[in-house]
């Protein structure tokens, strides 16, 4: 298809695709000419997927970028790929020193993690970032978020276990993110539930 | 304490704190003639909150001061807080229909939520962004979810219903946000503790 028609499928303007195209979001079309690309059913998926990063997920265009190239150089076995994944996703307090307290509850836990984890810096910087902001985060409660979160996490690899491989890395690195906002909207719909049940 | 007292133990500069002053999400100090003004530790306590709210959860300005609003004028009665807090809260796909899916699945778990609650618009909103990035959530999946969902609010309920009402407000709204990240963090952690311990 044209770009014309490739902006009539996916309903994003064709400046913008030429956007994703400048930034390397977009592999280029097959050239027909000098003012002629054509473009595939691929495409047409990948112009959703940056859609949904963006507009649902909320990420940046650097952030985009790295998962973008995560996707097009994908690891050669499966045991790397959640590393790759996780090292493409954005993680904010990348810088934050991992605290003995997030050590304790990862190893009280029994989850073997990398010692060098994202997410061992991202969850130090953001628990002290709530107590920062005055919420009673306790290392209890932080215990208790944890073993309710693996029951999320269970669904997560039980999914990516079904896929054949080159879906298996869409779904570990796009699926983190498009599913924190399905989960983040659950949470609030379940306080009121339990909330009312118990009133 | 006078404002460069305020910035020096709050570590956020002076001119932020104008910025916060001018925006109406610091509350003015209590003035002590033309040019000086003395903020007390409820100042401290709230510009702490607005820093975590802006760095860590992310907000936006317009988002922020819906949230302290929310704070400022708290709601009458222990009942209503949770509607409160959770209309104060950013919600995305505000504008997405609620579909029949979402209905079914908060019916089928027991939760009763008011029918125009925004998180049934986002949650909405949130399913179908992800299939269209490419994710297969089944609603299999989205139930399990769902159910794991319910352990994370069993402890929010549970730390509110420990405070007295002033703090529940805080806590519920500010909360919600700020634990958010950490429970992000806590997936990307439990998916690789489960998937080394499977393979």
């Amino acid at each position: 298809m044209r770009i014309s028609e490739l902006s009539e499928a996916s309903g994003v303007p064709v400046a913008t695709l030429k956007y994703y195209l400048r930034e390397g979001l977009l592999p280029p079309g097959e050239s027909r000419g000098a003012t002629r690309a054509e473009y595939a059913a691929g495409h047409l998926e990948r112009v959703r997927l940056l859609r949904a990063l963006i507009e649902s997920a909320g990420l940046s265009i650097a952030d985009v970028r790295r998962v973008v190239a995560s996707l097009d150089h994908p690891p050669a076995t499966r045991h790397e790929l959640l590393g790759v994944a996780q090292r493409a996703l954005p993680a904010a307090h990348r810088d934050h020193p991992v605290t003995p307290e997030v050590r304790a509850l990862v190893a009280g836990l029994g989850w073997q993690v990398s010692t060098d984890a994202p997410a061992l810096h991202t969850l130090s910087g953001a628990v002290a970032a709530a107590r920062a902001g005055g919420i009673p985060l306790s290392a209890d409660s932080l215990r208790r978020y944890a073993e309710a979160v693996e029951g999320v996490a269970v669904v997560d690899v039980a999914t990516v276990r079904e896929l054949e491989p080159e879906r298996a890395l869409l779904t570990v690195t796009v699926g983190t993110v498009l599913v924190d906002p399905v989960l983040a909207a659950l949470r609030r719909l379940a306080q009121e539930g339990l909330s009312s049940r118990a009133t």
